[in-house]
């Protein structure tokens, strides 16, 4: 008798200001699709986790000479991948905004559309994303009603759940972003995310 | 007429205390040696790096979410690489005479299993490396002149050769190790070391 084990679904943490977390909303759906994976998207924001280390900003602008790797290293890693790229001219864009949008899609069908098209407009039109209009007009794009969803966004319950959101991260002991858990195991970065998935498949 | 192109040579900083360092040691001659790629060893220290950036010691240390994180990440990439790894009781240790014993070692045919054998004391026998009586044992079993070697390395003039080393790394802005350098290029950490290996065979 020939046993399959289902896949185990991968869990996705992401932050929209983050260029690794870029590449891996880019790549995951499709990546995990090919394979049968579900995958939960955990949209986050890494400040609070930065703060708590005693960070005052992102370490690769913190440390000059690992952010000008990183920027070379974006290059590599989006030929590599056949995804556009454009540095932004302003790093790390604040993502308050868009996060608390994508905290509204929890398990629904637009959250993964409209998570790239936000990192689209952070890492190839290098455009502002914590911004009302922007935001709006990224939902309207997938035919989603802006108006409802941004009113709903800014209200304290929900920033609320936002706040939650980041202590689920703090409990989960994320230290950075992208990270992928499956089951209570994790792996960090967008390097991991096959390695993840191979655990996912039960293939390791 | 076929144009074919001399591999370009990989320079590769490592340093005995950095477990991810540890991987491309085991790994980087073999994987070099398949595509015919020149491999110019270049031992050096982090601390000095570290000090710099107003770390008192390694960021695995100082982040505990991170530093259980690589524990975790090492069992996993030893498996991949078919490496062996006990994930050593103190870390990081101190590696001041066995990088200077390295330095003696640069251009010599004896540096690459001199290194091997010093990261497998640290990470698979889980024994300290800054020993004297350590370092001549490795030393010998490689058929080297144990004693003349560390009073060679022990010199002021050599200790001086070792602190210009770590000029020459500032100089050349690394911020971790492993790292890889094909011409100018800068690639970062063992996760890199296919892409850098790729680049020196103009594959990429």
């Amino acid at each position: 008798m020939n046993i399959r084990l289902k896949p185990t679904p991968i869990e996705f943490w992401y932050e929209f200001g983050s260029n690794y977390s870029y590449l891996s909303v880019m790549r995951i759906e499709q990546a995990a699709a090919a394979r049968d994976i579900p995958v939960i998207w955990q949209p986050f924001l890494l400040g609070p986790i930065f703060q708590k280390l005693g960070w005052t900003n992102s370490p690769f602008v913190l440390n000059p000479d690992k952010g000008d790797y990183v920027w070379a290293d974006m290059v590599r890693e989006c030929a590599k991948h056949g995804l556009p790229w454009t540095r932004p001219t302003t790093f790390p864009r604040s993502a308050l905004l868009p996060a608390r949008v994508a905290l509204l899609g929890l398990g629904q069908d637009w959250l993964p559309a409209y998570s790239r098209r936000i990192m689209e407009i952070n890492f190839v039109e290098d455009r502002d994303i914590d911004d009302a209009e922007v935001v709006a007009s990224a939902l309207e794009g997938l035919g989603l009603p802006a108006a409802e969803l941004l009113e709903q966004a800014r209200s304290d319950a929900h920033k609320q759940r936002l706040r939650e959101q980041g202590e689920r991260a703090v409990a989960r002991r994320l230290f950075g972003a992208p990270t992928f858990f499956v089951g209570d195991e994790m792996f960090w970065g967008n390097d991991r995310l096959d390695d993840a998935l191979n655990r996912c498949a039960h293939a390791v």
